[in-house]
């Protein structure tokens, strides 16, 4: 049995995950939306330590000043009776139809204008919640076809958004990073920024680069057969891991928003491994929120979603004992040291050693036994054995 | 009827294109590898204007000196008898067993050393064929396991080696730039830099991030089931669009490398539009070679091989008079200004207008008549079928 | 330009195509519904000639007998007035929440029950109005998760529906056949019948197989990164080909139902090649409706609904005339013959010859000249590029 | 720890698997093959009950009948020796050049009768060895291009083949069934037969069905991003499923022959679930070897072919343990019963029921409250939970 959840798990909900009403491309809801207010009690009982949400998912689009500051007064005060936090804000710039070609790309410059608009606005609410994180999702921003975007402006309009917001941010001295969730596709045909990579492309010619990075999403990039992991291992290289949204997809298809483990099990457990233990060498940890961006499937009721929310926080629970035996085991460090996981560390030419060094050094290259190095075996079936064992808890 | 292609048109072809012997993973050639000054003539009489090779396509894995210097010789002499040039020259760091971790980022750091040898040796002859680009491409730098590789000592010694070779260019004062090139998998389970996007994101950590840019190949991205123009369109943004790979490739499998066009034919008209006509509304524009790198099918004998050469540009010159036609159609500029193609270039916040100006815009947000906006009909769907109709000579 | 199409041309659009609200997963609708009346009005004047739906489509999801009677009445007589004829009708078994788990493979008895009297109700329906086929989409037969289906069971009950149904048909005389649509998922994370193949082996399975047969739809299948018209080949192959559903997909992602021509171009020319000029040596052909089910993208308004309509007729049109042209070319016939594409039509045995005759047949074996056969070229390169340049116009 | 496995497990492997070379599509072999003999003494140390091969993994391609003897003599005494067993042989129609458009459906009529012979020959080897399984993989059965192909005339050879064989089989009174063995492309761009579907749908217009089935592999479903234990459901469910390839695969992109478990390790746990515990409600079931058809990776040394070797089978013996406890377990049963797992096998139409009688039941359609029964909440999310721990040994 796993045990239960506690706030310094730092488990984080969108309450747009809990609350969804399970309406899909292809059928109404099956479930009314949840009263925020409950989630936050909901989620305090189950064990969570944050919410996140999308301004509309509180305070529906719309509403007048009277209506959202009773909104969120009441809100806010299930926050303080719950002692739930909230950790990330994000704007919805994806629902309504004013932004069906996108928001900071939008083919139309009232719209751009109106998106930005409405993102300065949720920054202010993320600030005034305590917010750390400020995620933005470009849901639309993109093309079905390729005539139907110039691709360059489109880029520099994203760009533009980004770091006005980021100047705005500077400009009040709110506390509050900018995390980019980069997507493949869906609802576009072809999302701008569609994985980890491109978005830090992007991000590296902001202005204001040093207060944006990333938010990547496990299906996200698995949606274009990328190695989740490996994603975030370049973003913590890159200095760029600001926030992470977990959950489960089950091969390149649809995005599905499963349950963190019920799609790439065996991924989610390298996931967590690099998530708890970091690199095998050391460098560059994550130490923020462990934040779930999930749908309880469509055919559960309310018992359903809420035994939804326990089972993404027991995966994670259960994977990261088994990380921490994983890397604790003498066995499996002798496999790396055997591996040269360890090896890599090392630069490839010594310190205070030059290329001319090592263009000197006949043994590199000349006379070196290519057939010999080329015959070590690296172990790696084992050593991922090794791995696959302590998973199941086999070890 | 498509015309000739001339050396004016820049068609350039890997010698290990039309020279593979044929052999694949589940079958022995069928087909014995082309000598590469056959290649070279025959090219030439087809109408390329460029030769591209990895150094053991030219002179084979582990000659010495004097063999090396006989075969260059006579190379050279085919050269100078067609007056084909090497634009681009590349190193072999992934079939000798030597490189079965990869060579940059192998765990074992002989190899890496030794891997790195063999790359500024290749810059040396790079150099002395008056190539303007160094390729690389790590297919070997990966993992299939996750417990197998350090990610951030892979990412480290990734940026050392690129590094490494950068700054032997420019002591060297060679004029030479290097070109990365991406791909998501194959012959590694996951390999590093998987996309445009990562590639970028690498290189802008690198000390000599000045010579280093892309060389994205079409089949490489859409492995990631990404769009290869908005690709190469983020390149060119970003400045960093040194050289291209054109080929074919159908959906989301193994490598195919089709002749250019046999795969995604809408997406081969985006493409050369892109290239050969740039944005919209202008901005940086792409000059290099039109590179091909494919494999003639194993079902062919020589014939078909030449023609499969041919059909690559024919396709591409096809494709071309297409686009211009495309482009210089007064109903699709119209159609471009109606979809709001071309008020993209138009900065969301007009020139010396601040944030705190258009916060107090109120006809940009309190005063914007949101339903009216949002049921504006972008007439993307039209725009498209007037590409399509143009790309199918219809109109 | 495309010429107009005509009724002759058997053009048909599903009314929750160009009637679709543009609400998708990710945002609100962005169009109403349309009025099935006025969608019959437009595209008579278009020049479609069929029309189809499903029962919900016409009919809103629980009205009562009068209004049901009204609104058909009212429908019918649109008809009338256009010439308009249905020829196909499908029941909507996954829209509302009692189907989350499917109809004929619900866990719950309940809903297979009331499944199936709503499927029955609607043969009634489509027998009335002239249809000549009855789609069945099992979109919500399926499950997320391995263990929340009996596959057996699942099977036998998807079975049981499907004969049911078809024996109610034949004990009313009816003259309508059904159609199974396969699809590989969403909206389940995996759906029963998930191809072509796997329907037919179902289909082959009932009691009542002979009236039994599919629709494929081009994404469906190219979802599954499988080629569309080699599915349609085998179904006419198995003689099970009964109707077709076009539209466009690019690459393996979520749902897109583009226009036709607008996901993979060249493909669509193969399957419209197929279509009407049949297989090369001959054999089975579809003559009925080209029935389109796509969706106008969400950034379109009503003209771009019927620009969106018009671009399949046109593009189908296009490749028609392209298609006849390749077909009649006398170099394409050329090709045909020396890629051995007609040789395939002569069996293996020569008639009258046995397997003990080929065994004795030396030549055929111990005497072949294994490496002379090996070399032959098949030419299959020029062949495509033949193709491609017939698609393009451009011959 | 794993228990160390034994003949009763009915492990198999195929010869070619350890005994592969590793040489790739991007490099040359990091191991020379490994001698059969070698091989069967090792697999039976480790305690594998049974090997399997391809005509020329055992005996090379165009080796005369001395020598075929020879070799012959002296592997039958190794499994003499170890007790091992062939349980299935198969056709190796994909390697030498002269298959490159392959045997049964090559465009060359020659190539046809000389891949009949081939394989007939090797039937005779098959029933000779004792071998009660004989695998058709027709990996070379395809195209790339559209019009190289008349698929009518495809299917015709390939069932004109495969039922040549069979009624070989059935003349020589052989006990010896054929298993088709699909896949969807690679090393042809579309293969015929690419899922287990289309495998059945021509299996089921074959003379001879009653002995042809199926072996389908783990990797090669998921290759096409389908579910694999749903194909051998309806493998089984279709009296179809005679013969299993296990091993690994990460999402849709090249042919990755993983270690059983290395790739999807849930969807494995539910492929050993259903084979080795049935249909939740029962049905047809899999009594035949656990075959493993999987590369030892490239980066392995032959110590590491022999760790792969044992990794697939410790792999399916901790999870058949861990399948085994989740349904033992009463509180799976209970979530069975619950989410309706077990009403699936109830018939819809209750024994005795006509149609009629359900048309006449209001209580089905007319009064059923729709509503309250689409509340119902299925449980499935938590059902998988109790898997997924299950799965990890964590209950």
């Amino acid at each position: 049995m796993v045990r239960k959840p506690t706030p310094d798990d730092k488990f984080s909900f969108g309450l747009w995950t809990v609350g969804w009403n399970a309406q899909d491309q292809f059928g109404s809801a099956s479930r009314p939306w949840l009263d925020p207010v409950e989630s936050v009690h909901q989620l305090a009982e189950l064990g969570a330590a944050h919410v996140t949400f999308h301004d509309d998912d509180v305070v529906p689009f719309g509403s007048d000043a009277a209506e959202r500051d009773r909104i969120l007064a009441r809100f806010k005060k299930a926050l303080d009776e719950t002692g739930i936090t909230v950790e990330m804000v994000t704007t919805n710039t994806f629902s309504h139809p004013i932004f069906k070609d996108g928001a900071f790309t939008s083919n139309d410059r009232r719209v751009r204008r109106y998106g930005l608009r409405k993102v300065v606005r949720n920054v202010d609410l993320a600030a005034e919640l305590g917010a750390s994180t400020f995620v933005m999702w470009g849901g639309r921003e993109g093309a079905e076809y390729d005539s139907a975007k110039d691709l360059n402006a489109a880029h520099d309009r994203y760009a533009e958004g980004i770091d006005t917001v980021a100047a705005y941010i500077k400009s009040k001295g709110y506390d509050l990073k900018i995390a980019l969730e980069p997507k493949p596709n869906e609802p576009r045909g072809d999302i701008l920024l569609p994985t980890i990579g491109h978005a830090i492309a992007l991000i590296d010619r902001l202005e204001n680069a040093d207060i944006v990075g990333l938010n990547p999403e496990v299906g996200h990039e698995q949606m274009a057969g990328l190695n989740y992991t490996q994603g975030i291992g370049l973003a913590l290289w890159a200095g760029k891991l600001f926030h992470i949204d977990l959950n489960g997809q089950k091969s390149i298809k649809y995005d599905q928003d499963l349950v963190f483990g019920h799609g790439d099990l065996f991924s989610a457990f390298a996931t967590v491994d690099l998530l708890e233990n970091g690199f095998p060498s050391g460098g560059p940890t994550y130490d923020g929120p462990r934040h779930f961006d999930y749908k309880p499937s469509r055919t559960e009721d309310f018992q359903g979603v809420w035994d939804s929310a326990s089972a993404n926080m027991a995966t994670y629970l259960l994977l990261k004992e088994r990380a921490q035996a994983f890397r604790a085991d003498p066995e499996v460090q002798a496999a790396f040291e055997e591996s040269g996981v360890l090896d890599l560390a090392q630069p490839t030419l010594a310190e205070g050693e030059t290329l001319d060094d090592l263009l000197a050094d006949t043994s590199a290259y000349e006379d070196l036994d290519v057939d010999a190095v080329a015959a070590r075996g690296f172990g790696f079936v084992r050593l991922n054995q090794l791995a696959l064992e302590h998973a199941l808890g086999a070890r």
